[in-house]
This record gives structure tokens, sequence and C-alpha cells, in this order.
């Protein structure tokens, strides 16, 4: 290692010193905790010293499967300054899957919440925990589990010193890891270096990302297992910012209650938080004047959904990342000349994914492996760089040949660019329709479909065809008693006023749910699985024959 | 090199591609240039093929001796991005010092003002400027000057290919570099790697440090010559923000009008031109509401500027920083609990130098070596350590020796810290008088004096003393006809109220003028050579004899 290394340790050395009277305030199954940054960084000393004594060594991974709490937060900064790496494990995966990453991450030791010891206990197999030394539980009470040996959080922090010397680390030194909850296969290992977390933390505060400072308030409802909770923690602890942790499930009421009583300014988290919270303010009465904005990423953010909080007095910040990212890659900021245009025209620009973040750099290929041009139609996959992009998997040789191109990692987002340089995802490259040599958008016709009044859930499938390589195919879910043949020929006229004949799907079909991930969004692999072999029968044989792209055939 | 290389080329691409509509405006020795971030990046392409013509390869040196122009911002994207390093060499400092730093640098090209062509010739020299292989004048004429082979900007970049591919560079290649005006000795090199450059750039956009963004119209007063402007054209580009050139010695009607025309939102630059700007305000009609701050730097910002900024509208960001730091390493923004606070008090916490920016660390030895308690009231030495903190200089082995203690870097300036963080600079190390075992900051007294209405400027340096090891003596400039000895008792009365007597000085010398430095500094290292060998007769007899520290003989 030459010159000046970046690590996480300013971080936490600038909020215990800088900011030491700024509060950490959790939501837990013990009730609401409060402390200061002084408070927390004695206990990150604490908890360092009591790794250190149960034997972790620099370039261990201790696992933590935990809500977003206090202690948590403890672990977030003391494993990776101590030269460990923090590996947060998503208790949404199936049990199969969490033995895989346990397994593959060579965990040491893993803390564990309360409430999902069982989730863990389920998982627990012998041989893929066999790394596992120790478990510790985030509360006060040790269950009666088959995970051993168990100790509770405070036993293990006991009466050790709250001060610890932390080591000069190497800025390559992997700090933190996440398994992507892919949509295909097993999860992959993404490993965050110290270098790519101080890169994320800087930028993440910078006005065209999210802006943090010092008097924000910040909630990070998105979970701490998932992409470390889109780095929230780190980054509100650099900025001196007050941390607000929702805790153990929190639900809209819950979530109005911290927001209230906390005065947060900033709160982050995926669309369907947002929806409860909008549902729950508007049946009671709840003073959400403290809130500034919220940051929503993780799915799109629906406009309507946009315009409801900006009738609130509350900015949506949409923004999009993945787990390979750190995460945060675009932030959907008004650009200058933006910020005194007619609100639905902001609303209109705030739906899209956003522009890059200061220090990255992006590119759109089309079909053909040409750049596509930036004029909000044209589409093309998305490949992004930079400093808190990773350039690889943990173990996965052949996902490391499939999924980047160099320096460039290939997102698998489908995009297009506006004029501006605001990107807008279309679809995912495993869910793009391709008929008749041209792109149909998978997203754009669910999104239409959904719309409507009668349709709650819909998923849109490219299914085989003999002449046209893929047709679309909308699977529908609809309240029962719904007049289905009457819905699908709405669908069919309303998605004619709005888009080219050939891309109505060929067939709509009534199901009771569509399949999700680990993470909540549709799982269209699942769907295409549970139709495998039979798609021809998802073809209206009705359908229109012309069904190709104007000016073809 | 592994992983992602951390380089200036993702802030120049996102200003091309992402904020091509942007403006860059230049008040020039040609009348004013307008143009945008689209047309900018077309020109540093130019450029960029212009110099790889002239021979300029990975590693040479290009000098600038310029402005703060458009032409002179095209070299600092151009030369870097190529790989090769931009030496901004300070037209203020001697000649002596300009052969020393152009010979010490090995510089390949030189690109120079057609108002500085001249200084430049008079530092001409065969030996010193042997590495030199051709000028290039930023203007149209080529003037009849011993500097050959010279050419104009346009013919040099003549009608070359607008698009180049910029190399893919290790993030430890030498971008920039910056020779120290120092009060002592010949100018001391800091080179500035990409790494530390993109650093510096991220972070001087966080809210924490300077904020600044998108709708941001910056315009730099602190020369392009001396630190990079303080990066500020490298941060407003990465933030696609609207830059303003100021040109050759603008004086405060240009400024204000640039303000006026141009909507700026930040400038930055030292007092004297803030008072400057101050005083045209105060006698002409000017409107400044666009301006929302001004950034000081560079030298201490006084309080009474401070307020009447305020009473303005414009709030004073005071920062500190050196050449060391690539600059800026503390930023004097409220905290949180501050803002509500009585204005007063935020004038007093904004005079200081501020907070540490997130990212870097410091601490402050005292005397002992031991590190001083955070009470407002001890001083020690600030050490600074960072991302953008350079660890050594160049081909200074003795230097190195001497200011690096470790990672550390000793700014030689003795401060304060407050329980809040805020760090306050007292005195330089070599400028602090110590008398009787305690330390005595110049500075402070010299400000005291200075707030007499007698009096325009003041230094305060230490005389050797047989019993007091050192004893302060004041250097007092006062207009014509001032009773000096009344003065001298109404200084001394003054002083004693605010400090403890052995603070007051053993002499009121009266001079014509405190001799400054390149940059405008007192420099009291010629203040003391002045006096070499006669300090003895600067002592007062009359002063008291019991001036010991408080509790001491």
């Amino acid at each position: 290692m030459t010159g000046y290394q970046q690590t996480l340790k300013p971080f936490l050395w600038r909020a215990q010193n800088i900011t030491p009277e700024r509060e950490v305030v959790a939501r837990t199954h013990e009730g609401m905790k409060r402390y200061t940054y002084a408070d927390y960084g004695d206990r990150v000393g604490q908890l360092a010293n009591a790794l250190e004594a149960a034997g972790v060594e620099t370039g261990d991974r201790v696992g933590t499967m935990c809500w977003n709490t206090d202690r948590h937060f403890e672990t977030y900064f003391s494993v990776p300054n101590l030269g460990a790496q923090l590996h947060t494990i998503n208790p949404l995966l199936p049990d199969g899957h969490i033995q895989h990453i346990v397994d593959d991450a060579d965990d040491k030791l893993i803390f564990v919440d309360p409430s999902l010891a069982e989730k863990l206990a389920s998982a627990y197999d012998p041989e893929a925990f066999e790394s596992v030394e120790q478990f510790v539980i985030m509360g006060s009470e040790v269950p009666d589990l088959p995970l051993e040996p168990i100790t509770d959080y405070e036993s293990f922090i006991g009466d050790q010193s709250t001060s610890y010397e932390f080591p000069e680390l190497d800025e390559e030194q992997p700090a933190g890891m996440c398994y992507t909850s892919g949509t295909t296969g097993m999860p992959k290992g993404v490993e965050y270096t110290h270098k790519m977390l101080h890169a994320h933390t800087m930028a993440t505060m910078v006005p065209q990302a999210l802006g943090i400072d010092n008097s924000d308030v910040v909630m990070p409802v998105v979970p701490m297992f998932h992409v470390n909770a889109w780095g929230m923690p780190f980054t509100a602890a650099a900025a001196g910012a007050k941390q607000v942790f929702p805790g153990p499930s929190p639900d809209p009421s819950d979530i109005a209650r911290l927001i209230e009583e906390e005065g947060v300014t900033l709160a982050a988290g995926v669309p369907t938080v947002w929806l409860g919270l909008l549902e729950y303010v508007g049946e009671n009465d709840v003073d959400l004047s403290s809130l500034d904005r919220v940051v929503i990423g993780g799915a799109a953010a629906p406009k309507a959904l946009i315009e409801q909080y900006d009738e609130l007095g509350v900015e949506v910040v949409h923004a999009w990342g993945m787990t390979e990212m750190s995460p945060v890659g675009t932030v959907a900021n008004l650009k200058h000349d933006l910020k005194d245009a007619p609100k639905e025209q902001q609303f209109d620009v705030k739906s899209k994914q956003g522009l890059i973040v200061p220090g990255l750099e992006f590119k759109v290929v089309g079909d053909g492996g040409d750049e596509i041009d930036w004029n909000g139609e044209d589409f093309g996959e998305l490949l992004v760089r930079g400093p808190w992009v990773t350039m690889e998997y943990f173990n996965r040789p052949a996902a490391n040949e499939e999924d980047f191109d160099g320096s460039w990692l290939r997102t698998g987002d489908i995009v297009t660019v506006d004029t501006d340089g605001y990107i807008e995802i279309v679809d995912r490259a495993d869910d793009v329709i391709k008929s008749g040599g041209e792109w149909i958008s998978s997203q754009e016709l669910e999104n239409a479909i959904m719309a409507h009044d009668d349709v709650s859930e819909a998923a849109v499938i490219g299914v085989p065809h003999e002449r046209w390589q893929e047709r679309p195919v909308a699977m529908v879910v609809a309240p029962e008693g719904t007049d289905r043949e009457q819905l699908s020929e709405e669908l069919r006229e309303m998605l004619l006023e709005e888009y080219p004949k050939w891309w109505v799907p060929d067939g709509f079909e009534f199901i009771d749910e569509i399949p999700k991930t680990a993470t909540g969004k549709f799982s269209k692999k699942d769907l295409r699985e549970l139709y495998e072999g039979e798609e021809s029968e998802l073809l209206d044989e009705d359908a229109p024959a012309e069904a190709a792209p104007e000016g073809e055939d």
C-alpha cells in the first residue's frame, strides 16, 4: 500500500469527534433506544474488543441477519474498521440460499435479530454453517434454538474497554459483502472494499446525489441487510446527520410516528413503503412537516406517488442502483433549468431513474453493439463503471465472464437516455421482448395495464413465436367476478391508444398472483417456468396477424 | 494498477455529456467569451491533439502562467487527462523563484497570458528554462519577447480534431503541481495525483464542505495559478455548475458586473477581494441578489466582513486549506444546532477556520508532544491527513523529514479546537511567541491592535529576551502625524482589557509598511530579518518588569 488509504475510519472518527452530540435513535424489540455518536463510538470500540477476543482477525467474515437497529449499526463500523468483513444476510431468502451464502462466505460469527433467529435456525445446516464459531443474538434473551454456541449481544461486548486502536488498513481490504437476490440462480456475492465504500460515502453526500448534511435526520427504512441500507448509515455518520433506525418490520404507523417524534428530514425505502405510508396518512392525523424528501429506489417510483407526496410538501428523490454498485448509481434530481418548470414536467422527469452521480460513467449499448442515441426513445443495455462499482463477483468466474466487460458492469437493465441525460429503465435485459427484430418493453406494458382500475397486478412475458421470434403475453390479476373477456378487450383498446399495434400482447391470461422474488419484485423467471413448454397455448389465436413493427412486413 | 482508477476523466465526461448546455463564461483580453460545456469538451479535445502533436507524453509537465480564463480552464482537463501534469506557475513570485520552479519541474511547454508574458520574459533564463520546447501565448498576438519558439493558442490548437480518446490512466499518475509560495526559502513543489484531485473534487461538492450543485454559478476570483483556484474549476464541472472566469486582474467593478450579469451564486477569493467589493458596493448601485455565498480563504476572514456581507444577504463561507491539501481542509459551516442561534454567535463561529471536511482527519499536538484538549483555549500544531493531502514534497527530502510525520502533514499552523470541533488558527508555528514557557499568539495581538482606528497595519514578532526567552514587539503602521507615544499608550491599555499583562508587547515600533509575501500575506520572516541583530533595541525599557504568565514568577 502506498499513499493515503481510503477507508471507513475517518467517517467513524468524524461522527465521534466532530458531531459527538448528534443522536442515534432506534426502535427495537426492547423499546426505543437513544444515544449519541459519542456513546456510539464507545460501543463500537467495545464491540471491536469483543470481536478480537472472539478471535476475529483481518480478512474474517462476520455475518449479520438483523433489522435496522443501533446494534446492527454498531457492527457497521466495528467489523470493517477491524479489518474484517461485514456480510449482511437477507432473511427473506429461501433457506437453501442462506445455506449457500453462509457456506460461500465462510462466516465466522453471525449476529442475528431475535425475530429472525427462527428463520436462521430453519436455514441452519451443520455443513453449510461449519465455519460459524459463534452466534450472537441482538437481544437480551438467548432463544432455545439449534444455533450454538450462542450468546446475547450485551454479554458478548460485556465490560470490554470502549477504546480500541483500529489498525491502519489497505484500502483494497474488503469491508463489506452482500449477495444479490438474483432473479436467476443462486445469489452472487459482491464484495465492497474500504475504497469502494469510502467513495460511495463521499459521493452520496454530494447535492447531485442525495445531498446529506449535518442538519438532516436520516431514516433508512430500506433494510440494513440489503446493500448496507443503500449506504445511508455510513453517509449519515460522515455528514454528522442524526440517524433513526426503524427496527423490526416497521409498519406505516411506526414510520409515521418516528417521522413525527424524531423530526426525520430524509427517509429512504422501496415504493411499497411509501405507498403504505401514504394510505396511513390519508386515514390518520400525521404531521409530516419535518420530512423534506423521501428517497425511493429498489423499484421504479410511480409518477402518481411522486405527485401525491408533492401535495404533502415532500419531495420524492427517485434513485436507482444495484448491489454491484454499493448501490447508488443515478438520482432523478431536477436540472437547474427544470427548477421553475411546470410541476407536470417535473414529475415526468422525477419518474425517470435519473442522472448519473458525479464520479461514475455509463454507456448504453444497443442490440447491434453500438452506443445508442440519447433521444429518449432508443433502447439499449446500460453499462456503468466507477469507484464504487464492483468489477467482479466473489467466487463466480462464469458470472464474471458474462456480467462484466473490462471495467464495465453490464447492469442487465434496458434503458433510454433523453437529451438531458436522464436515464429511464424500460426493462430488464432478460425480460425485454424481441419481436420482429425490435424490442418491446415488458415493464412499460405492465405499467400501462396496471393503470386500469380493475387490474391489481400484471406481468408481461415474451413467449416464443415462429414468425416474430417472440410475442408478448400479459398475466393479469383481477378481482374475482371480473368479466375477463371484457377486461381483455378494454386493455387491448387502452394499449392501442398509446402503443403501436405490434406492442399489444397476443394474449391476456388471468392468474391469482404474480410470483415474487425475495425482495418483492415480480419474478418473471418463475412465471416463465410456470408455463414452460406450454407457451404456445398462451397466444390468442384471434390476435391480429400483422403483429409486426411499423414499417416492416 | 488494479481495480477502477480514480481520475479526473469522469468529471470532464459528465460536464460534456450530462450538462452540455451549461455555460462557461470568461472575461478576457479579447472581451467577454461564452460557450457551453459541449463546446468546452470539443476545445479540450483539440488541445489534447495539439499537445500530442507537440510531443507531450505521459509524465511530461506543462506549465501555465495565466489568469482565470476559458483557455486556462481548457488546460485544466486536457493536460491531466492526457497523462501529463499541469504545473500552474504563480506570476507574483520573484524571478529567481520562477527560474527555480521551471527548472525544478522541467516544464516542456509553458502557456502564458498576454499580460504576464513580460513577467515570464523577465524571469527567463536559458539554463533554468532549458526543458521548455514551446511557449504558447493565451492571446491572438505573439509578443516580441525572448520566449522562443512561441505561438498563439488558436494557432496551436489550429484545426485539430475535437475528439480525442484519452488513455486509461493509473490513479497515482500525477495530474497537477503547484509550488507553495513559502514564507521561508525557495518554493516547494506539491504534486497532485489524479486520485488526490478526484477525491478533492468529490469532497468539495458535499454540503459539509462547499455544497456545489448544478444550479450554482461559480466564480473563482482566487487565481487559477494558485492551487487550481482551490479546485473550483474541477468541482464546478463535476457538479455541472455554470462557471464564470473573471480574467486578468479583475477589479471590484469587474467582479460586481460579472455577479450581476452572469447571476453568480458562489464566488471565492481572499479577504481583500471581498473588502474591495464591499467598498465598491457601498459607493455604487450593484445588484448582488443572485449571490448566495462567498467562500473566503487564503487568510482569515475578519468578523466585520462576515457581518457586512450578512447585511447584504450574502453568506460568508470561511474556509481554510493549504497548497499541500489540494487545498480545502476546513469549512466554517454552522452545525445543525447553530442554525437558529443569535447572529452574533453565528458570526463568532464563522470567524473560525471551521470544521474538518468529511474524509479528512486531524490532530493537534501541543508543545510537549501530547494532543491538546478541545476546549477552545489550549494551543497546538495542527496535523492533517486524508485522500487529498500530500505525503511528500517534490525533490525535497529535507523538507519531507521536517514537515511530515508518517501519513500526517504538519501544517505549521498553531490552532485551538473548541468543544464543537471548530478549528481556529491562532498563529503560525514560526510566529508564535514563546514567553516564559507559554505561547502567545502573534496573530491575535495583531488583530487586536488593528482594531484601533488609527492603525492601518500591524505585525507582532517575538524578539529574544534573556529572562523570558522571547517577548512580543509590535510593528505598527499609522497615518503621518499620529502622536505615536499616545497611540502606544492607548494600544497598551486596549490590550490589557482583553489579555493578560504578559501578552502585552514590550515595544511598539512605527514603520511605513509591513513587508508582504507573493500571495499578499505579512512576511514576518522579512520583518525579523530587517531587525536581525538589533532586536534588543525594540524592547521598551519602560515595559513592565513582571512580563510573566499568570501564576508564574
